[in-house]
């Protein structure tokens, strides 16, 4: 492990169950094992439960000008811009993420008018995952649409970002429950893992690279008429 | 432009139009402004047409031996593995890509089994990203389903990958058609301006880190047992 | 009008916004106008705001059961229960369906082990459509999330049953904004107009019909051992 | 079984496999129950293994007037014109229906444009479903895409249309090979008899209704002016 020093990294893993604690989050039992993995590797990593927090759902930044008596968004937003890696772990309903990893996306969403010092959206330089649990099905549904979400708002998607764990198809046993016997699900496990070294890999590129050059893909500098080598004709 | 040198860099355009060759492709004329701008900038480009290709279906490398009397895969292929970016364009479709985008990303995957010297997916080092047309509705989903596929199999999708043209709800003139004046649409203009730059930049990054480290994710180590800092417990 | 007589009929819209009252919901503009004409035909219809509503997400009947204060979902499942048409409004986030209408989905599929008088699941013999809105892109993709949901827990979805309005491509005016002039896209207004008689025709169908045979569906039947026609070989 | 008579239904199965005739077609496997539980009720069934047609990509209704040597989709059509039940079977590719799956709804899309003798779209009258096969993931997604797009056409899309099955999570054995013992995972097979039964009550009460009635729904009457109960106010 000499080769790779990564102890300047920061990860951040938000688990979107719909189960507030103390309840069993399966997706928090997946998660736990890339959490595991990259604070061995030197990764300082944390994680948040978003259900049992007071989040409410909209697309500004602070949803108590909007109606609602308490918003606890701005101290997640604050964990997603001190990290390098952002990991969103979502269960899956009826075949797609949850209502809770929606929510989380939007509120994410709502902060992309705001810039970086090199007038990028803001969360240029920052790298994403997810984890994904189910019992029956929709893992690549799922993950397409986190990962595809937060490409879209500025993350850099490092390959096979993606990992997750489901049982046969129809209603069954979930991934802590011991007769699902899924910690011995070699493909789950190994996904994981190369999910966990990309986003390492690509947040110490990213870190090294100074995030990515701002030569093409300035919001403010667009908006003064600069086009670079872009031409109507 | 001194500051960043693209000169070094090749990138491929397949077009997933269902048009053959000579019908006008709109998908083809919005790429085109992809395709000059990376021109301008250095980089050495490509562009296929798939569709004018007797490419049949299919999930192995060569469907000759298959049932198929024609199989040109074998020399797109080359062109992909030539290249250090790939643009996938796609019309809409009933608000999905094209079934040809579709087949060209099973044939894509049906290489995926092979690996690169380091003993990783054979795509990675690569980036990739893609341009949709469509006179309705659906850019983001094709974006979502082709980026999702691209970094399954190993390629790095950089921030804000995706760009595209559609009209107004309903039918109407498509990208090229005089009436529908989308040359001056800035939102698509800026949208695709990024996307080459993001993958410009990122293709750099790769290539000037020598690709990803296969610290973590070589299968061949996988699978004599080398499992890095996971554990199941 | 005489010949189709919709009087018997009973119409639930549940708007997915995710702005609280009384900001105004572009979404509850276009569903204003399904909602006067079935008004129109005699028709009884309700509107709910789910976001103004305490309905905590999660997947039981009362999540008060599982550490929430409140949860008022009771009262929306009995009003989905006493109506034959059910229209779920989403706006559009990032190219897919609202959080809420995801909560919704999760909070209806909970009650789906729920069987009615016949044994089979509780939502059969109703009917479903939805009504989508945005600036930008994603009718097709937030229309095909919800109708897929709702066939699954047991809903008939009748021809053409979707509708929306977006405007063009990137940022911009929304439905009800005086600009857009969203009033006068005659596609909307069509396709909601269709959506609406054939959601009206197959309600008035399966009450006509008894809702459906309960013949090769019923679970209880299943689980007796009953197979109908089914075989193994 | 005396009292439904599915005599007068007519089923025509469409399976879009990648792989041409001899081959093995695991999608079929499954497909043959439905069509065995069909022919049991009663029902003339027939199937079309698409991948053996010259069927090129393409949204004309005759391809061969743009480039293409040989176009055998007429014949299919005709054959969807005279079914009342449409089941289109397709595998499972990184997550998604196959390619061929989606040249079929391109195709069928390109017929929409015609009217029935009412004004309707074409395929008002039918109802559809669809069966899914894979090895690991991908049942929901595969059946949300294509049962959107058949309802968006004009099918009736009845109560848990789709069925489905998939082994364990990654690569594994298909639905014939003898190790994944899938004949007796009995969520597939009451999925599947469910669907089924589901589409024979459902293309039956449509029989006796002579279809869905035009009131509201025609297309040159809406052109013509008529609004029925729809107002821009």
């Amino acid at each position: 492990m000499a080769e790779y020093d990564f102890n300047q990294l920061k990860a951040l893993f938000i688990n979107c169950t719909l189960k507030k604690s103390p309840r069993t989050s399966h997706t928090r039992g997946l998660m736990q094992h890339a959490i595991d993995l990259m604070e061995r590797e030197g990764v300082d990593t944390q994680i948040v439960r978003l259900v049992d927090h007071d989040v409410p759902p909209g697309v500004y930044p602070d949803m108590r000008e909007y109606g609602w008596e308490k918003d606890e968004w701005e101290s997640i937003f604050n964990m997603v811009m001190a990290a390098d890696i952002l990991v969103i772990g979502s269960p899956i309903w009826l075949g797609e993420k949850s209502s809770e990893a929606k929510k989380l996306i939007e509120r994410l969403y709502a902060m992309s008018g705001k810039q970086n010092e090199k007038g990028q959206y803001i969360y240029y330089g920052k790298t994403a995952g997810c984890v994904i649990t189910g019992n029956e099905d929709g893992i690549k549904h799922c993950s397409s649409s986190i990962l595809y979400a937060l490409q879209h708002i500025g993350f850099t998607i490092p390959p096979q970002a993606d990992c997750g764990w489901i049982g046969e198809v129809g209603p069954g046993p979930s991934y802590l429950d011991e007769e699902s016997n899924a910690i011995n699900t070699e493909f789950t496990n190994r996904t994981l893992t190369f999910m966990c070294y990309n986003l390492m890999h690509m947040a110490t590129m990213l870190k090294n690279n100074g995030g990515i050059p701002n030569y093409g893909n300035s919001v403010p500098q667009w908006n003064k008429g600069e086009r670079w080598a872009f031409r109507k004709t």
